[in-house]
Parts: C-alpha cells; sequence; structure tokens
C-alpha cells in the first residue's frame, strides 16, 4: 500500500453523525435502538434522509422495481463499478448498527473519495437493498435476491406482509417503486462492511474479520403427535409422549452437534407443548431445529442423521412425526480474491484480523451469485444483535470504514477476468 | 358371603338416572361432561341436588365449616359409622364420573339398604368433601383435609381462588358453611368408590380394581437462566443456552425412570423458552418435573438424582438454577384389611380383579389418616379422565356399586379393634 493511500482515512466523526441521524428516524424511546420495519413510514423517511445524502454528494441515484437504490459516482449506471452497500431496514427492536453501519460507511467513502480528489480508476457506487431483514415481507435478503435474479419482480411484488399489506403497494405508497430494471446491472465487485452480530471478534480480541462466506442454514420444523395421558395414572410402557420425543431430539441436537466440531453449530430454540401442563403428558409437541455449516455435505449429513433419531424416537414411542422444512439455504463462500484483499488491506492499516464465516445471512451473499463479493466484519459488542442494546465501539467503526475504503480502491484497480 | 347377601344388589338403573341428573348441573353443550367449580353457582346446584336426595332418603344430614356434607343413615353422627363418599367438585372442562360416580354410588347403597330393610349391624353414612379437584381453590382434597385434621379451619376459610374469590365467603354465599366441626367425628371405616383415571384396568380386562394406596407424588419448577445469543452466530462453546439444560434434564427423568422401573413414573409435561425463537439461543427456560412411586424411599432417591443431574448439566452450560417444589405427597398405602376385603367381595360377586395403586390424589388418602380406608376402582375407557369424554361402561360402574355395597356391609361387621 502507498504512503498515499495509508494517508487516506475517511471521517470518523461525520460517519458518527451519520449513524446517529439515521437511528433518529425510528429511534425507540429510551433505547440506542430502531424499530424500521421494511417499506413502513420509519423505513420511507430513513430511505430519504438516505438518499438526500446520495444527492449531496452529487451521486446518481437510482431506485429499482423493488425499491433498491444506488447511488453511483463518476457513472450513472452500476454496471462495472465497485459496489458496496446493505440494508437500512431494522428487525422490530432492532440496533442502529445492523445494515445501517454498512450503508453509511459506503456513503463516507464516497464522500472521502470526493473530498480527496481519489482517481479511482473504476466508478464506485453505495447502494441499499429492500427488507433485507425479513421481519415484514419473507423472504429475508428480497430486495438483493432480486436484485442478483434469484427471484422475478412480479413475484416479489405479490408478497403479502405480516401485517397482511402488499409489497408492491407498499413500495409504491412510500414512493420507492422505481423504474430501474431487475435483475440489475452486474457490478464489477461487491463488498459489504457489517457488524458480525456474534460473539467471536471481540472474544478473540481482533479489530477486523476478513469474512470467509456464509453459513449454510437449515431450519426444520418437527410436529410430533401422541397421546394426552394423565401423568399419575399412565404407567411408563403405556404412553405416548409427544414432550418426550421433542426434548430427546433436542438433546440429540447438541450431542451430534459436539461429535461434529466447529464450525457446525446446532439450536433448539423453539418447543410448544400441548397441553403444557404439570402433570399431563403432552399430546403433540413442534421443534424447530437450527442447524449450519459451512459445508454443505457436512450439513446434508447432520440433517439426515437428525432425520434417522427423530424417525427412530418417534417410532419407539408410538408418536408420529411431520416435518416441514422451514428454510434450506447452501452454504455461500465469497471470492477468495476479495477475502484476501480484504484480510491483507486490514493486516496493512495496522489491524489484528481472522477469517471467520457469517453466521447469518446478509445481502453479500446474493450479490456473489453475479459478481466477486466479499465482507468485512467488526465487533459486535457482547455479540447482541437485534436488539436495542447492539453496540459497536467508534473506534471499531472507523477502523472498518477505512479498512472498506481500501478494499474498494483496491478492487477498483483489481482485473477479475470474466466473471463467473 | 350368604346367599342372601348374594342376591342383594343396588338399582343399576337408578343409579344412572341420578348420575345422568347431576350431570346435567353445570353440562358443558355438546358433550358428556362438567363443569362445577368449587363453590361455584353450578357446584351449590349440584350440592343442593345432592343433599335433597339425602334428606328424601331420610338420612341425618350435616354441613361442617368447611362445606362437607355426609348423611347418616341410622344415626346423627358419622362417629363409628361406615362411611362411603368422595366429591362432587369438577375441573373446569370434567367428565360425569370423577368424583359424582362415588358419591351417587354411596346413595344408591343406602337407599338399597332402606329398601331391602338390611341390618346393618353399623351406621352407614355417604359424603362429599369440597374442593377436591383443587381448580379453584389450592390445595385439592381442601376438604377431606380438613376433615382429617390436616387444616385448620380458619386457614382454610381464607384461601383465595384463581377467580380473587375467598373460600369461606364463597362457602357462605351459596348456603354451605355449615355448622358441625372439624375436624369431622372419626368413622368406623372409609371406602371410595371411583373411576381409575387410567389405562391400566382396561388394558389389562380387569372388572374392579383393589387400591392399595395413593402414589406419593412431587412436583419442582426448575427455572433456567443462560444467555440469549443467535444461533448462527455463536460458536458453541460461547453458550449458555437455557433451552438445552432445560430439554436435556426432560430427556434425563425419561432414562431414570426407565432405569428405576415401575411403578416409578415421571413426566415433563410443561415447558417454556424464552424468546422461544428458531434462530435464537434461549436465555431462559421453565420445566416442571412430575416424579411419582409409591415407596417414600425411591421417590426420594429418584429427587435426588434429578436435582444432581440438574445442577451438573446447568453448571456444565454455565447456566444457573432455580428449584422450587410445587408439591410434594407422601405415599399413602391403604389399610391391608380393606385392601383385602375389596378384592375378597369383587371376587365373590364374579368380577376379575387386581391389586394397582392410585396415580392421582383421592379424599381417602386424607380419612387414611384417622381410620381404616381404601378405594374401590372400575375402568376409564381409554384411561381418559378430566375431560368430557371420561367414561366408564354402565356394566362396570354396576359392578362397582355392588361391590362397594357389600364392602360397606362387611366392614360394618368388622372389628378393627383400636384405629391406628
Amino acid at each position: 500500500m502507498s504512503g498515499t493511500s495509508n494517508a487516506l482515512a475517511i471521517d470518523g466523526r461525520r460517519f458518527q453523525r451519520r449513524l446517529a441521524e439515521l437511528a433518529a428516524v425510528g429511534a425507540i424511546e429510551g433505547t440506542e435502538g430502531c424499530a424500521r420495519l421494511a417499506l413502513t413510514d420509519e423505513d420511507r423517511h430513513g430511505r430519504e434522509l438516505v438518499v438526500t445524502w446520495m444527492r449531496d454528494l452529487g451521486l446518481h441515484v437510482s431506485v429499482d422495481g423493488v425499491g433498491n437504490v444506488v447511488g453511483v459516482l463518476g457513472a450513472d449506471t452500476v454496471a462495472g463499478a465497485v459496489l458496496t452497500g446493505s440494508h437500512i431496514d431494522t428487525v422490530a427492536t432492532g440496533g442502529r448498527f445492523d445494515g445501517n453501519l454498512g450503508v453509511l460507511a459506503g456513503l463516507e467513502v464516497l464522500e472521502t473519495v470526493i473530498d480527496r480528489g481519489v482517481d479511482t480508476g473504476r466508478p464506485l457506487a453505495v447502494g441499499f437493498f429492500t427488507n433485507e431483514e425479513g421481519s415484514r415481507f419473507a423472504p429475508d435478503m428480497l430486495g438483493s435476491l432480486v436484485y442478483a435474479g434469484g427471484l422475478q419482480l412480479e413475484d416479489a411484488l405479490d408478497i403479502v406482509a405480516i401485517d397482511g399489506a402488499v409489497l408492491g403497494d407498499e413500495l409504491a405508497r412510500i414512493g420507492f417503486r422505481g423504474a430501474a430494471p431487475v435483475p440489475g446491472p452486474v457490478p464489477h465487485a461487491f463488498v459489504e462492511y457489517h457488524i458480525e452480530q456474534g460473539p467471536v471478534l471481540e472474544r478473540e480480541e481482533i479489530d477486523v474479520g476478513a469474512v470467509i462466506g456464509v453459513q449454510g442454514i437449515s431450519w426444520t420444523r418437527f410436529a410430533f403427535t401422541g397421546q394426552s395421558n394423565h401423568a399419575g395414572t399412565t404407567p411408563m410402557s403405556y404412553r405416548r409422549d409427544a414432550g418426550y420425543v421433542a426434548m430427546r431430539v433436542a438433546a440429540f441436537v447438541r450431542e451430534l452437534v459436539a461429535e461434529v466440531g466447529p464450525p457446525q453449530v446446532g439450536t433448539v430454540g423453539r418447543i410448544e407443548l400441548h397441553p403444557n401442563l404439570v402433570n399431563v403428558v403432552a399430546a403433540t409437541a413442534t421443534i424447530t431445529v437450527d442447524v449450519r455449516n459451512t459445508d454443505d455435505d457436512v450439513l446434508r449429513s447432520v440433517e439426515e442423521r437428525i432425520a434417522r433419531f427423530v424417525a427412530d424416537v418417534a417410532g419407539g414411542e408410538g408418536v408420529s412425526v411431520e416435518a416441514e422444512t422451514l428454510a434450506r439455504f447452501a452454504p455461500v463462500a465469497f471470492d477468495d480474491r476479495v477475502i484476501d484483499l480484504v484480510e491483507v488491506v486490514a493486516k496493512e492499516l495496522g489491524n489484528t484480523t481472522m477469517r471467520l464465516p457469517a453466521g447469518a445471512g446478509h445481502d453479500a451473499q446474493m450479490l456473489a451469485r453475479v459478481c466477486p463479493a466479499g465482507m468485512i466484519f467488526v465487533p459486535s459488542v457482547h455479540g447482541i444483535s437485534h436488539n436495542p442494546a447492539e453496540h459497536t465501539d467508534p473506534a471499531d467503526i472507523e477502523a472498518g470504514a477505512n479498512v472498506l475504503l481500501h478494499t474498494m480502491l483496491r478492487l477498483a484497480a483489481t482485473d477479475f477476468g470474466d466473471h463467473r
């Protein structure tokens, strides 16, 4: 990295001011958090604020058919530009960093480049994608999925929110049903800056993470049906205890995950028994099993072993099972060249760094379908996210934004040859 | 049994008519079931109907301070009489047999004795005890507990219902705060006729059960506190998963019960996770553990082993535990002479019979504190109880009532010597 590049840095205070201004839109009183569910009035006000900032910087702003917004510096299209960005929608009781950080860091990078008159070689761009959280409309990462051609616009517009609203109507209502075509123009590369939303960087005392990809995610709901019986008068040999089967499966998930070892994770976070009474054998039980791995073969074998165990223990108890796949995403591997670049830049700027997978979904995994893509993580205090208490130290925020700045400049100077 | 005794039998159709008439009070529309929670208007109307029947038979009726009602034939006190009875309160969605069967069978026995002019030697009596179910006031078996001197009247009268009403006020309101003293007069013996409320007699194709006692009951609530974390971003080694600990304990309860063997039973029928979401490691979890055995030493060892396991698995996960005893009753053994008599009489009358423990609590366990006591069970179809679908075949009902009749006559002729 040249001396000039090293001296080039974003304005940390300006960045924090924008974070605070955006966080004030839909702020949850008495907390640092935000409630800006996708395509609500709060989301509209947040979008208008960010678009105003884009226009103030002289960016070429376009809005596509599903409400994704991009602002390009030095061109009128994202095609061939180095794109960064994330999302500004939040969960119902969210923090101020998840998504917002990446969008505002992109603005900060572009303002820095403009202020310093840097010749970037290629256009740079920043965008935000519609409904990343999936809290109001399913699926999550909807805007970037449509951008990357994974979902047809007509199908996306028909999606009904948990509150009954239709996505296309809501886009029109808030003035963000744009004319730019989807799938969107293919960028030269995409890099997303995001909080980790997990505890690893903090625990390992690492400043910046180079994200190697997104874990594959498998969510299954198992519904067990046995027979309700009196807990005192029914000998064990007569029981068909749906609750026992469900809880035994939960215990097995942990045993299996321990046997497979990291990075395998597994969680039974939800259970419902009926009638859920101290002295009644449960007639029905439902659990969800969330298992994730960066290796799809391992993940598939974990799914299969859980399914076999479920069949065995339910069969032994005389309990019937229905399994429903709630979500299944294959792992996404980011582009090695982007991962390497993030790591090199982070080190050159004096940060401690490590490679790690993303445990949650991100827009970058959709963009990875169409161009070289990667992500930059900074630590989340106590790993807390999707919570008004979500926090990242200002020094970490600034460090990550400088890694984004120099990664984007290096990406602009990199020839990737043909896109995959 | 003499030929005369064998010829003596209750009137099955009259008994069924009374069962139907009482079941009409608080009937749950569209079902065979009843809702007569203790000391409600429905309970009042049920009580008034039974008292009317008692008076029609010329019984000496008395109501004590906690609303227990007894009708004595051939004397003005229960002291020295052979007492039978049960309760007429029901759970919120109850059946027509639980409790009611035993009270109306007692009336039927007394009417038969009167009609046939049988010289019983000792007075016979039938009663019903207040709030056996415990659905409105805690504890259950409250009336018989007070009758047997296990709870002071003043304390009982102060008990507040789940709906906020005070027991003493409700007794007065419905006209059943009587003048008869508690603890009540000590009967010569007590025998209670009841449906099994479990599946054993039906499965084993047995007509009449001779109840050997009531299982000891131990209810514990374990509340676990860990830490809420993202199911994707939190490596297993960082987790403090309260939900996992709770469900692992539930699986252990089953393992332990299988190891101990019958008659040990164990149930985790209730669990609550928070936040109970597919992709969030549970911050808190609560389970109830219900374990029962007829042997108090075994039951105590089961409780201790569960407590140790809870401490071990919670400690290993960094999860804190609070344990609360919700209920703990030692097992009750009925009087061998009464058990033998029930068995002998049942066989003499041509029934198949077996000895078995009661899995649930009954008024007889309170009376067992003061006089020789026992119980007669008849089969519950599919073991269903505390449910409008509760059912027992009329032939079984009649057979059990004839066992009650002849057991009471034999008890009247038995000299037990000094009470225990």
